[in-house]
């Protein structure tokens, strides 16, 4: 069986004994050593972990053990998320110093829980404040389907790992944009789950008013399978929402019969490469949606996105900026440094606006129950392309990325990013957004596109 | 009867049919137009909607409608609570301008529910941002006690209308100090509640993070009666934390008895007045209550509180500031601006700061049930006294009058002041401290030391 199986196919393999776990993980270390080099989505490969891990699974599976849903599953986590033994870098220079981390994270601890084995950590743009993939001290993560290409940021190596085939599932983080942006450069499903549902104990933080985790994969199952195994209570995570478990796999079955569709307007149907749009629309169609629905105020939303990352950032890193401004990757630094500027009061007014927008945002959703919306404005740019023209203007680059996802994750909707192919270039994405909470509606709306043959994430060949 | 009475001695009156409402009504009102021009308490006389209240309310005792805790009583609030058709003037010029408001603010219409009768609105510090009781605007009110000398602030009118005997009941409001301060000065008893406890609704803020509302009165007794009247959940508060009505007028009864009761030591031992210490040795002797407890980091919990206060006020008054600088308190002004200057970074650490101070002083409370501090630093101060001496340093006097009262309702803890007369001199109050939701603790202890003729509110004569 190839390592290019979906994860649910891997695990069903395992569970019937057609497959271990053992040769699952072996072949991922092969592919790894085969294919990474040249696409440096990993700066950790735990292969003697995985090894013991695959083998107690495979002994546990002959003593009569149950499998779990993800049993034999190999995956990666982006690497601010704690490994055991390692250090967690955060795409930093400076985090290297840092002791081990004595456990893994929460969500590392659940997707093994749940029979998956873990078998490295990867790449991302340093402390997660980054739109492409590149890192100024592990060097860029690049595309599996253009390799000069970005992958996307910040969780560039998440993107690439399931792109190229490595491994089926990865874990990454989004604050503004970084599971659904690498998602739509390197073309693979990706779920961002409402603010607040899983456990961020154990990682890294950015800005912890935006953060987020949540799972990378090629198939909307893998996404459910992994998000489920992922849900519930922390007592480690402060920030989590006390929410039951509201497991998805069963509900995918469903689709998108019944449910209330809406193309998004306006602001996001301008102001990208014309092709961004023609994925949003063949997802439209394929769903039989042709209503439009306004989000508004979104360029604020993503002004004040921008406010609150700078400011939050700067506080988290202020002691190492006064220490160590050497040690960053400076285009990382200066932005911090710009956020260490930002008047209290700016925030403040800021927070008031993001109330009257969360409200206006929520009470579309009495109409609609998902909204379709573009991921990304282009296409994967090239590796250290500093500009891009939109709507026939040129912008820098770097910012402009998030454009379509910062005024949605500012308010912590759950959103589903589909790869939709158009035309016979690099991926682009489109962003199945539904309300807080109802992350089911947006799998199951992902899985009628993954069906009808719209969504699709091929490996990279 | 007198309207020096108390609020329950009033009450009872007026349920025992020895009093009317109108009579009760008819006396504060005869006291503040002879007292009140050189107090300079109140800012507004309702003297129309009281008499009407009061004869709607003996009309219904004469056909036969039960009393309530509070029938017939007089009160009056700080002019930031919202009165129908009055303006909201928070001590400001600028707020004379806005519309009447079209209803009373949440805790004033559950006072008249429970009996109390509104005959007016009280003079404060402009925008609460202020010790003293001095408003540019109206003029300063002046101690009842020695009317050259200082309320406090900036509930400065709550305090002396309660000590002028003009009414047994006020509301005020405490950020950093504003009900304890002019309890303190003026030698009342005050309650300031845990945070989030009393609904906010149809109130001015100040700074949302610390603002709490609460009463003024010359006994304990009626501190819980009004307590309690306001309690309850009120979904016009997004604010309000969710807990139950937990009233505490039957609990007071208990005493002291079997509580665990410390003085706070360093920095609450030193840069006062020596008679500010001695109060708090009065009343821990009259307590039996010989341990010592140590607050920690409270120099810096101060400086926490200023940072918030600051960038969170000027976050509130950014539009006011630019569009009418001119029309606000220079004093006051010039604070503000200085809060919009302040980085969202340090407002960042200083939240950081204050979730680990807050751990540390709870846990203080496994140890101890309440707490007993000093409220100011000295005695009421000379109106426009700019400078006092503190352990022989020559401070300004306006910021330091809080040095006190800050490191506690930063982190939102319930606080009784409680009036202990030392020596000959102007009152001084002591700080009884409980932790969060534990007012009947902090009224328990306030009432014994009023029983024991250690706590006492007398009126100014």
């Amino acid at each position: 069986m190839s390592v290019k199986e979906t994860a649910a196919g891997i695990a069903a393999a395992v569970a019937a004994g057609r497959l271990t776990a053992s040769a699952s993980v072996e072949a991922a270390l092969a592919r790894i050593a085969a294919i990474d080099p040249g696409v440096n989505a990993f700066t950790d490969v735990t292969a003697e972990r995985a090894r013991a891990r695959a083998a107690e699974i495979d002994a546990g599976l002959a003593a009569g053990k149950a499998p779990g849903p993800l049993t034999g599953v190999p995956f990666a986590v982006k690497n601010l998320f704690d490994v055991a033994g390692l250090a967690t870098r955060a795409g930093s220079k400076i985090n290297r110093e840092r002791a081990p981390s004595p456990r893994d994270g929460a969500l590392v601890r659940r997707l093994e829980e749940a029979g998956a084995v873990l078998v490295g950590a990867l790449n991302m743009g340093e402390y997660a404040y980054d739109f492409t993939g590149e890192n100024a001290h592990d060097g860029p993560s690049r595309n599996p389907h253009d390799r000069e290409r970005m992958t996307g940021g910040s969780s560039g190596g998440s993107g690439a790992a399931v792109a190229a085939g490595l491994v089926p599932l990865t874990l990454g983080s989004d604050t503004n944009g970084s599971i659904r942006v690498p998602s739509a450069f390197c073309g693979t499903f990706g779920l961002k789950p409402t603010f607040g549902r899983l456990s961020r104990a154990g990682s890294f933080p950015f800005v912890a008013s935006f953060d987020h985790l949540g799972p990378l994969a090629r198939s909307v199952a893998d996404l459910g399978l992994a998000y489920d195994a992922m849900q519930g209570e922390d007592p480690d995570d402060p920030w989590q929402a006390p929410r039951p478990v509201e497991p998805v796999t069963d509900a995918l079955a469903q689709g998108a019969t019944g449910l209330r569709i809406a193309v998004a307007g306006g602001y996001f149907a301008r102001g990208g490469e014309p092709d961004c749009f023609a994925a949003v629309a063949r997802a439209a169609e394929a769903l039989g949606a042709s209503r439009r629905i306004e989000i508004p105020e979104a360029a604020r939303a993503r002004a004040a996105a921008f406010i609150i990352t700078a400011a939050e950032a700067a506080g988290l890193h202020l002691d190492r900026l006064r220490e160590r401004p050497g040690d960053y990757d400076p285009a990382v630094r200066d932005r911090l440094i710009a956020g260490t500027t930002i008047p209290a009061a700016w925030v403040h007014r800021t927070q008031r606006f993001r109330s009257w927008y969360r409200a206006r945002v929520l009470a579309l959703f009495d109409e609609v129950d998902v909204i379709l919306a573009p991921c990304t404005p282009c296409r994967a740019l090239r590796i250290g392309q500093a500009t891009m023209e939109l709507d026939g203007v040129t912008v820098p680059a770097r910012p402009n990325i998030g454009v379509f996802t910062q005024p949605i994750s500012f308010i912590g909707l759950p959103v589903v990013a589909v790869p939709v192919r158009v035309g016979d270039g690099l991926p682009l994405a489109v962003q199945v957004i539904a309300a807080p909470w109802r992350e089911d509606l947006a799998l199951r709306v992902a899985g009628a596109l993954e069906a009808a043959g719209v969504g699709a994430a091929p490996v990279a060949e």
